[in-house]
């Protein structure tokens, strides 16, 4: 008893956060065989068919996590790999997270081992992140089926503690619950309470086949919003790197793929913005080693394993880099900025993206407040970013005009490069308040700035209300949100008269037309001066 | 007289387009040192300050063309690059094109050479491509001074017939007129009767500075709408990999750029979405073969000449590799989409594309009508695409629907992926003709689908009509197209019933509400059927 005692009394997880952005984090997670630096992407190792091997990746891609499957290795290379340890076995120096064969239940229906088989193995083996076998979801189930794959996996995941007999290996907790959203709600609810190291997020590939990325979005929240926040947080054959930013942005630390090398045995070339087919390709866009001095009919023409190969090491080459350039855009503060570059690869991922607006309040609370870089504004998605959604939040909840404010003056603004700096803005205000008889004292100057909506002067020049760029005129919903928020402005706020100043000829107009609108059914009265 | 006779009948440059898409074009040039294909990115040498030799160019990055300044050479190397001839004195076999010595006029106020001796110089040193020394206008200059500039370099350009005395070499006749777009097309068409090879867009560099994006796309199609279409089109110092897309998909063949060396010098590291500065980084967003193992902490560690040359080894790749990626581009009939990623790289540059919308009819005539790509529609930008006006245009001007029909049902659609192959369709229109009795022999079906707008069922499997995707909902802008589309079909068609089907809580009540509105101010009369 004792022994069994000592064992459950699991170590927390060691996960130091360095950077965030968005729900992203850049972070160190501590294993036996190493720290890993996250978000990580671990190429999917299956030793029948790998093409590149574990030591290559080690040695040439500066890979330092990977996965494999526990249960293929047991039915096929059990005494090697017990005898070896999993690491000699893969050769492979670095971490290594197995997988338990619940993808295979899925893809099989049963397999030939039980859920306690597969925790002994991969404690035997000497794995250094594991997972309990737990029952998958899928795609096309009942919500009853659903319900039982839940309740099923947090029954195997209760027996985790009184099975496990060594306290160095990480224990990964899946949640289930497939595309209904209350039932991934409610595993995460329970997973959350076993002492899990890592979560993660089962079942998501069909999800991926059938570019169902919003339903992504939807389920990687329903996750995520029910776990502990801090808890590292795995995704489960996050297929394709055009993905990857969506995936790390929603809080995904780890993720596994095997399309780098299940691709290139189908001839399928990787991009960061989708798949081409060898025989579409004439040239290769990459400067990757494998592809700098060679055009695709160079790879056409090579002996059918020595171009998967190639192919293999150039898919690598993508997804390692990707995982780089997201990282560099985390540091940056500029993750929002990298998405909408990935989003705009495929509309099924800018369908994701605009999903991001249902979650803003709490991708809001955990995003940092001040970042290194100005922000870039392109469209109406835009809105849903933390800074627009807090500005609007301390504007509304925080701030109260000065008390000497009788008139507020409703000026203008595309942000600090066009108006805010300009020489123009003293003069133009002295005549205003001239030619509207507008004591000078009593005037206060609130920007309407898209997409922030209403600005007042004094805080300008806060970050980020000075440090963006947008791109003008604004949209159509844009235009809508920002005059919304002066209409909201307008009604909380208490001032005697209010002046909008308006550029004609420009989208003003349109902000200045809705509030109209908004206020002569209110009976109200708002002033435009037309300049 | 017969020598100068048989020198002033020159032949037509040779430029064979293999690809077209939007204004872009994948050609091959004939030089007398080979054949260039083009788009073609042509790196500044500055023999003073070359980290990467020409030689390195062609054996290492496969460059084979490549922009030398003319003037430079005379003054400071004049013996050697006329005893050698220019391949010899760059040790580079390929084209080599130079340039006269108008940007140092700009940045000096004059040079020590006439318009005679520069010509005279190219033909001696035996360069491939050669430009006449034009007067540049700059930027900050009077309207006067732009069209003396014009004018002056109308009158160099006039003189190069009887000043040359080679006709292996081909000519550049720069376009003048700067910021005054009437200018760059008056300059156009007066340099398009004058026998040149190659055009140029001169002056752009103030304005790429200052990403003035959006005014350099009103500058290209100044000059080009008033050049002959088929000649090949030069963009003088096109700075940055960022707008290489944007560049190439308003018809610029040929564009050289310094960048990748001169931000080398000063540590700034180049990708298609920006420039970061080396102590900004700290991952090497990049699988080039330079930066693949290292981070950006070895960049920072190397001595200074070292940096200098790997990082210029590193941005010709960035330059390179995006050459490469828009070639491909263009080979699928995937511009735009390629354009949508880059232009979201920054505001400016979205804000650039943008102004498509200005020139779209031109853009529409010149590019091909067939495809092997599926659309992908992300936001009202794609409004301007070529597919989307052609249709428009195709519709108002061409189709006139089945005689028999006199009820018109207007069937939503979100493309093909979600209704159109749906077999609930037949089902629901047998549903629709019940239950607004409607003779089912009567009735035409049109599909309303974002973006295209009004779809006679008859032409909804042509291209691209039911080859697309588009991210739903769509944005307000869209919405206001598709409704401005149904409005106009009909009021341009005749039928005695019009019911527009509509499935609730979706924008296609928008559209719903934006055509009512329009019909009752008329005193028309549309019916709805919510579903």
């Amino acid at each position: 008893m004792l022994r069994l005692f000592v064992n459950r009394r699991q170590k927390m997880v060691e996960f130091e956060v360095k950077n965030k952005d968005l729900l992203a984090r850049i972070g160190r997670l501590k294993t036996k065989s190493g720290i890993v630096e996250t978000p990580a992407f671990l190429p999917v190792i299956n030793m029948a068919k790998q093409s590149v091997t574990p030591r290559e990746l080690w040695e040439e891609f500066g890979c330092r996590i990977l996965i494999t499957n526990a249960y293929i290795i047991k039915k096929q290379h059990a005494d090697k790999a017990l005898n070896m340890g999993i690491h000699s076995f893969l050769d492979f120096p670095g971490t290594i997270m197995t997988d338990s064969g619940a993808y295979q239940i899925l893809a099989y229906g049963d397999i030939e081992a039980t859920p306690d088989e597969i925790i002994k193995f991969q404690e035997e083996i000497d794995t250094d992140i594991a997972t309990i076998l737990d029952l998958p979801t899928g795609w096309a189930v009942s919500k009853e089926r659903a319900e039982y794959t839940v309740r099923e996996t947090v029954n195997r995941a209760g027996k985790l503690q009184e099975l496990r007999s060594r306290n160095d290996i990480l224990w990964v907790g899946p949640i289930q619950g497939g595309r209904y959203l209350d039932l991934v709600a409610k595993s995460a609810r329970k997973m959350s309470r076993i002492q899990f190291d890592i979560h993660a997020l089962g079942s998501p590939t069909p999800v991926m086949e059938q570019y169902l990325f919003d339903l992504l979005v939807d389920m990687i929240f329903a996750a995520k919003m029910n776990l502990p926040f801090n808890r590292p947080f795995h995704l489960f054959g996050a297929g394709h790197p055009f993905m990857f930013a969506l995936a790390v942005a929603l809080g995904c630390d780890l993720f596994d793929s095997a399309a780098y090398n299940i691709f290139a045995q189908d001839d399928r070339y990787l991009t960061t913005y989708g798949t081409v087919h060898l025989k579409e390709l004439e040239y290769l866009p990459c400067s990757c080693p494998v592809c700098y001095k060679r055009d695709a009919q160079d790879f056409r023409e090579m002996p059918k394993r020595e171009r998967e190969t190639e192919l293999t090491r150039h898919n690598l080459h993508v997804c390692f880099a990707e995982i780089k350039r997201i990282k560099q855009a985390i540091r940056e503060g500029r993750l929002w900025e990298h998405l909408m570059r990935r989003t705009h690869g495929h509309p099924s991922l800018l369908q994701a993206m605009k999903r991001l607006k249902d979650y803003c309040e709490f991708i809001e609370r955990h995003s940092p407040v001040v970042k290194k870089s100005g922000l870039f504004f392109f469209s109406s998605i835009d809105l849903a970013r933390p800074e627009v959604i807090r500005h609007d939040k301390k504007l509304r909840e925080r701030y109260t005009p000065p008390e000497k404010a009788k008139v507020l003056v409703l000026y203008p603004s595309v942000g600090p490069r066009r108006t805010l700096r300009s020489k123009l803005y003293k003069r133009a205000l002295a005549d205003i308040c001239e030619k509207l008889r507008i004591d000078h004292s009593e005037a206060q100057v609130c920007f309407y700035i898209p997409p922030f909506g209403v600005v007042p002067k004094e805080l300008s020049d806060v970050y980020p209300l000075s440090q963006f760029e947008i791109v003008c005129p604004p949209d159509a919903d844009t235009i809508r949100y920002v005059a919304q928020r002066i209409i909201d402005y307008l009604r909380e706020k208490r001032y005697e008269r209010r002046v909008m100043i308006i550029k004609s000829g420009t989208w003003q107009e349109e902000i200045a037309q809705i509030c109209k609108e908004a206020f002569e059914k209110e009976g109200k009265f708002l002033e435009f001066l037309i300049v």
